[in-house]
């Protein structure tokens, strides 16, 4: 029988140190998301389609850049775009929610995007949003509790683009007119198409290029216009947490989407220019599925992303140490279980052969895998109450009492 | 604008409580799996349709029981019914990995069922798989993993039954001949329809249903067949790491899926007689995809079902102390900040007001989220270098130096 077994086009499977990469980025946002008082939300991977095509005025559109499907009733259904409509339609749902609502989701999203480097159908995201605070302190804690998450994982280089949509909305007015939401999307292409292209468009729908281009990389001190003083809050709040350092004022930053509706950021590496996450204040976006306006912003890591910028060095620094109990003796099993048990009780990772093969293929298995350490009991261990702890690394082998196996730590500095 | 804001018939929402419920039961999962030495896999959310439809001979016939659709392209997908498939084709198409490959996965899955009572469309598994292996020793390996898993929750009350295929087959085949696969279908209903529909189903297709009852309620000590001693080896295994207890031989048990070789599991709640889990060795599969024989045997557990067996107490036990650091002084928001940080590095859940609203709206937040320590800075206790903590349960207010906000631990006893 033949069959394609590679995963469907856009997506993959994430496997081995991969795969424990991306865990150790769940676990560690997890752990600092509630730190600061995010609490767990689990909504379906797929919404009713009306309400994916309610976000951003898109409708029908939104059809073409996501999964849609119907179930067997015919009822219409779409896999979720991001993590923030469902969220939005859970506080509609659930008005009663004492505010502010912190929640946090840990998930893959689904786009129906052409599939290149980094660019995949299925990714993961990791969302904290604050829903009923209007005030920057709510913006602030957000960006503070994801700078936390990229210090934890020791990324560096990373930078944080904040503009202001008001206040970019209030310079290019005068230039874009009522076209203003047609430039912001052009805008947001700069860093994909450049800089040539984006003028190219502009003018294509009779907007002056250069002015809007002058605009955007006009430096903040020499302007004066509503929604810089929120900038000027933000960069205030920001230095109390010590995270002004990553925060970089950015004109031309607009983001595509059209519900964001002040202080919008855009999360990167500095040297690669390579983006891996963003947010904003979207204050009208649960007034559109439930007609009460509630205040809310948030910030979504990319986290599939993160996971390839991941360095080795600190993915490595933080796995556990791994033992191979082998199997010498079929009779002597009852043995080899209970000295993983007693390893694993310390927080190790420890496997013995489930296979019934010889020694010299259970080495093998051990070095493929790289276990750290290899332990052998035998007959001869077994008479002198022993047992023999072969380090990996260096090839040294230790003889340790039988029932110092609860308390491994001593022999394996 | 109306919309009808409940989700996709037969999902649900998880939040508050039962999302860190949740999570608690992800996080155990994993520290166990990993512990015994199970790697994770993360593959897609939806597989090509011919993948999903080769498992188990159903073919098109599958496609009424999961979520089946197109992408823009024709590509026909469907949406994964369990993580067993998935597993199946990464190794099928990766033939390379060392041998035995121990994946664990912990992800949702999709049924087109009839919602009902704690059966959902959209619902977690977290399984464990070892490939490779066809030794009893693997068999056993995964469900005293699952024990683990079970023992660290403390769930009370679990049990598993136990059968082989290949043992019920040859009791049954004198009686069932070549309509053994139906007669394992109507069986397996034993515990959702009841004796007297079994009998009646069995009579319909014209097998003896007296005869069938006589065998699947007979004890094994009676019982001279192939296929019992598995079983026994499976016991004597199970009693060197003490879950032989957890252990019960059920002849009626075949489970649904064709594609169990030799033994099988499910899990269960004695009292409830509530199924959340099962698996069992699975020797044929990968070669229906690969044409490879690779020998494997796997558990799956329901950990949606979990989550709502899950004892409060044994929740509350495990969760974090959270702290709400009260804003007295807008223009102490520096020392507030800073006072967060300090709980939070001391691995507690701490959050400030974000909200610029009076005290008492904060201790009605404080109350309505069941903060533990609320915590009281204001211009008094500035100038005594003191902070205020009440603990909310007793309502006792201590004050305590600044400086001592990072090592909390001994005031909070």
């Amino acid at each position: 029988m033949k069959f394609d077994l590679t995963p469907p086009k856009g997506t993959k499977d994430i496997a081995s140190d991969q795969a424990k990469k991306l865990w150790k980025i769940i676990e560690t946002c997890k752990q600092v998301f509630e730190s600061f008082g995010f609490e767990p939300l689990f909504t379906p991977a797929f919404e009713k389609f009306e309400i994916l095509s309610a976000k951003g005025g898109l409708g029908e559109a939104v059809k073409e850049e996501i999964y849609y499907f119907k179930d067997k009733a015919g009822r219409e259904l779409g896999l979720r775009f991001d993590l923030t409509m469902p969220l939005a339609r859970f506080v509609s749902a659930n008005p009663q929610i004492p505010k502010p609502f912190k929640r946090y989701a840990i998930a893959p999203v689904w786009r129906y995007d052409n599939p290149q480097r980094l660019r995949y159908r299925e990714f993961w995201q990791a969302d904290i949003d604050i829903v009923g605070s209007s005030s920057i302190l709510a913006d602030v804690e957000c960006l503070a509790c994801v700078c936390e998450v990229l210090n934890k994982l020791e990324i560096k280089n990373f930078k944080i683009r904040v503009n202001n949509r008001v206040l970019i909305e209030n310079l290019l007015k005068p230039y874009a007119g009522n076209k203003i939401k047609q430039v912001f999307r052009i805008i947001d292409k700069l860093d994909k198409i450049g800089e040539e292209c984006v003028k190219k468009e502009l003018e294509e729908i009779d907007i002056n290029s250069e002015k809007i281009m002058e605009i955007i990389t006009m430096d903040i001190s020499e302007i004066n216009q509503k929604g810089k003083e929120e900038i000027e809050k933000l960069f205030e709040l920001a230095s109390f947490y010590g995270i002004e350092k990553f925060l970089k004022i950015d004109l031309s930053l607009v983001r595509g989407l059209d519900y964001y509706t002040s202080l919008v950021y855009e999360i990167y590496i500095e040297k690669e220019n390579l983006s891996f996450g963003g947010g904003g204040r979207y204050d009208n976006l649960i007034e559109i599925l439930s007609s009460r306006k509630i205040p809310a912003t948030g910030i979504s890591l990319g986290i599939t992303r993160l996971m390839e910028i991941l360095s080795n060095d600190f993915f490595k620094k933080q796995r556990k140490l791994k033992f191979l109990v082998t199997v010498l003796e079929n009779s002597m099993l009852k043995y080899y279980i209970e000295i993983c048990k007693a390893i694993r009780d310390q927080g190790f990772i420890c496997e013995f052969d489930v296979m019934e093969r010889n020694l010299r293929k259970q080495l093998d298995y051990a070095n493929s895998k790289a276990f750290d350490f290899v332990i052998f009991f035998g007959k001869k261990e077994k008479e002198k109450n022993v047992i023999k702890l072969r380090n990996m690394q260096t090839g040294e082998e230790k003889e340790i009492p039988f029932q110092d196996i609860r308390c491994l730590s001593k022999y394996i500095s």
